[in-house]
């Protein structure tokens, strides 16, 4: 019974270079992101995992994410699922502006309250809590059961929407979950016992 | 193997019963609330139910229908655990207000947004969402893992908290899930697969 969800953030984006606030935006990897993404996947293979499905989100970044690592473990053609429940928080009006420029705009301080705090939102954008609204019932209802079914699942998604999965994993409290910083290609394997709670956690550093 | 859970919203409030906007604010049952838990209770003895835990909120309306309900199957003592995760949707300045006199403040339209929206809170408020973005992590965390050890697990909680539970399980989306009616002290069974699927759901109407 394997149980295991394997959870990792697409490689580096066009955007994460610019140092742009992404979100919704569909940008594609650099090429150090293809590399990266390959490199999980290898790390993946070294493991001897294989998948039984895969989640991912409506971005490409995250989606070539997902098929690099699906390359890397000779399973290109698996049932791949993508969702926007997966999306990255949506960064709303501050999408597609440099972090300094943002600063300009509306002040270091709200800045910094976006994009640090747990549940206040940019203008027309979402909070991590936002996010943690569509991650966790998705999360309950369409791709746990794939897990507790004894299955190996891969999701390949995004900074926010992996914080959200795992604040709730953990049991994190929304202000310790914005914390956490999450590698770009990064596998982060959990092992879940049937009640599913966690039996272990180990992230793929480096 | 029994994986049961079992959803029931507090017996008719006093403020129900005055058509007021309640949410955290901490107010009794009245006495028909009193006997619909009671009924509640019997119901669920009637069906040989035995509880291995019980989950209710920080609010004393839905406490004291657990109580009855544990009451009734001679379960009096069984441990409870009192989470504000599970507390009604917080109304904000709209609490203490009755429904004719908060459409006098704000306007028919208006109102009917707050209360009939999945993602629109009302002033110092929660929207639906935001309730569901603290029951579904604690649902997740530390709720489930009772039910899919086999447990047979009693929820005493509130519309609105019950509501997002139910959203999750059944994968309703938000704006299915706001038309969706809980009866004062009408329990609602699920069974669940070791999955954590719903094997069957089942509500205990009058």
């Amino acid at each position: 019974m394997s149980r295991t969800l394997v959870l990792v953030r697409h490689g580096q984006s066009e955007w994460n270079l610019k140092n742009l606030f992404t979100g919704w935006r569909d940008v594609d990897l650099t090429e150090q992101g293809h590399a990266e993404a390959k490199a999980a996947g290898q790390k993946l293979k070294a493991r001897g995992l294989k998948f039984d499905i895969a989640f991912t989100s409506a971005l490409s970044r995250a989606q070539k994410t997902c098929q690099h690592i699906l390359d890397a473990v000779g399973q290109s053609d698996l049932k791949t699922i993508r969702d926007q429940a997966l999306n990255e928080r949506d960064y709303g009006d501050l999408s597609g502006l440099n972090k300094d420029d943002a600063r300009k705009k509306w002040g270091e301080e709200q800045v910094h309250v976006w994009r640090r705090s747990y549940d206040v939102s940019p203008p027309g954008g979402e909070s991590l809590k936002d996010t943690g609204a569509r991650v966790w019932p998705y999360y309950l209802h369409d791709l746990q059961p794939h897990v507790l079914r004894g299955g190996t699942v891969l999701v390949a998604a995004h900074g926010n929407s992996l914080r959200a999965l795992i604040m709730a994993l953990d049991g994190k409290s929304g202000e310790e979950i914005v914390k956490l910083e999450l590698g770009t290609g990064v596998p982060v394997i959990y092992q879940l016992n049937a009640d599913s709670t966690v039996a272990s956690k180990e992230v793929l550093e480096g």
